[in-house]
């Protein structure tokens, strides 16, 4: 059953993965309605409709829900129970379960590893001791995570000797985490996956990822040299959208390193490194996940050109606007966010080479 | 001067091409606030703002220029004395001169002339022996076109016989009017062009047009065996851009004949032929519009394939949506509008040949 254009697309989250979301599915003829805590939420300026509601409200988001023929989200961090009221009410891609999953770092690994993929090393940890115990089994270096509510590197601590193990449990505030071992990696890429609701699944050419300091800097697609290690993690993501009975967009990253692709953590939305795919591909990760969510035919996923490169203009770098529109082949965009905070995604430039 | 990200770019107008330059303006991070009499113009769903007001209520427009810190058109029956009152608020681009000429198909032929450009032969008509006397100047067939308010072959009557006379000039209702000698074409192309606001101008690859009733079908580029016409009408864009010292995207469209271009007319904004620039040409007419109003520099107008081709979405033809999705290489637009009227342009469909 597909849902026709002209219904509306209820998007949980107002960010600019929903700003983005929003302007795909308005060029296939659908209204959005977005639901964000903030006044002012960069997606709604391009959306049809807007309720704003704490993302716990759940009489707003129930007023939302009555709002929208299907549901989706770009922000992970929501509480189970309040998506799945909204789930009860419309149709919810991708499902509850998925989100769970990807939610807590935890079930992420156990889910991966149950499906034979490789994660670092890692351990759970509940408490001060838990975190020793891991220590002594992982070694240093090694990074404790926090379970739940990480993004972009937030509620991460590196440990370099068994001394910082104090700092870095003071550092988490003593919530429930995961202890990985540190990888040596080569370097990063991603797997962004589209899967229908029919089960028909899409893959892009995965794009090779440079971060800095936990945030994304640069992808490039298609990752050079890598063949095996994507082709390998390509039929991972494939078993993971499959087991979640997914609908939607999938983003799992991985480090390539010398024994082969170790997963990292997956998203169960649209993914940072898939904004290249605006110019970059011939159907955008944006277009194919409302597809998707709509019951719709996927779109092509191959490149427009022979390589692509997409920057982040991360705090002050979105400043450099009439720079970067100087040279007449960068697609800028800036999603419309009031103050360049420091680390804060405000823009990004793609480059498509012919 | 240019006009920063964050600023808001009022477009008077709510269709399909309002609709389109606000995803434009949205993804270099402007504000968009529409201006248009219905209740919910397509516009307005992508569009952070929205006045509703008739096309003359200058109060209304008035309120309208105050939220907005540049303000361009997408629909050029607007009456010249509101359009100078907005002008005299904000800055307006492209110039209201612009229209003024475009608006009116006698001043339109004599720019056009004037600037050593050939529209078909023509003859004012202003009362029911002037339209006598201009077919026996000009002999049949012809075309008696309304000076103003004509778009999508409305305000048009064909006389292939002199006794069609009194016919033609019932059906445009004593208006102030033009015959135009009918042109023997071989096909039609036209000219898209984008002026900033310091003169540069590109260009884009000229498409060859398809019409139906008066009606634009189907746009494919580059036009193929024209390259000496599309250069003289080219030329002839860039003195019309000049002459009105123009800022944004001018359309002219001509009929290519065995004697070379004949002028047919201009628009004064983004145009139908145009549509296939979004995902065929690097920068769409959308952003470069965009770009130029607000003072930024232009982006590249190349292809992004060996051709495009894009075919307009007429009344029941939306319907077809799922069968276009179906090509998963086909880029679908819908335009959002309820009612799918006969002749009402729904959306279009661009193909990209690589």
């Amino acid at each position: 059953m597909s849902l026709a254009p002209g219904s509306t697309i209820g998007i949980v989250g107002g960010g600019q993965l929903g700003r983005m979301l929003a302007m795909a599915a308005a060029r296939l003829g659908y209204k959005c309605h977005i639901y964000a805590p903030d006044e002012l939420p960069p997606a709604a300026e391009v959306a049809a409709g807007f309720t704003r509601g704490a993302w716990e409200d759940e009489a707003a988001l129930a007023d939302f829900g009555r709002e929208v023929d299907v549901a989706t989200y770009e922000f992970e961090n929501i509480a189970a129970a309040p998506l799945a009221a909204l789930a009860a009410q419309v149709p919810l891609h991708p499902p509850a379960e998925a989100l769970a999953v990807a939610q807590d770092r935890l079930n992420e690994k156990s889910f991966v590893a149950a499906l034979g993929g490789s994660p670092a090393p890692f351990r759970p940890v509940n408490d001060r001791t838990g975190l020793d115990e891991a220590l002594a089994a992982l070694g240093v270096p090694a990074v404790l995570k926090t379970r739940r509510f990480g993004y972009d590197g937030k509620g991460q601590a590196r440990i370099m000797r068994p001394s910082e193990a104090e700092e870095a449990w003071a550092s988490v505030r003593g919530a429930p985490s995961v202890l990985e071992a540190f990888i040596a990696f080569d370097s990063e890429f991603s797997i962004l996956l589209c899967r229908g609701s029919d089960g028909e699944t899409v893959i892009w050419p995965a794009p090779s990822n440079e971060h800095e300091g936990g945030v994304l800097r640069r992808s490039r697609a298609p990752a050079e040299g890598l063949d095996a290690q994507v082709a390998e993690a390509e039929a991972l993501a494939r078993e993971a959208a499959e087991a979640l009975d997914y609908v939607g967009v999938l983003a799992l990253e991985f480090f390539a390193t010398s024994e082969g692709p170790v997963f990292n953590e997956m998203a169960p939305r649209v993914h940072n490194s898939g904004h290249w795919t605006v110019e970059g591909a011939v159907t955008s990760q944006f277009e194919n996940h409302v597809r998707a969510i709509c019951g719709l035919p996927l779109g092509a996923t191959a490149l427009t050109g022979a390589w692509v490169e997409m920057d982040n203009l991360i705090g002050g770098a979105a400043d450099g606007w009439a720079a970067i529109l100087a040279d007449p082949a960068a697609h800028l965009h800036l999603y419309g966010k009031g103050e360049a905070r420091p680390g804060r995604k405000m823009g990004h430039v793609t480059r498509v080479f012919r």
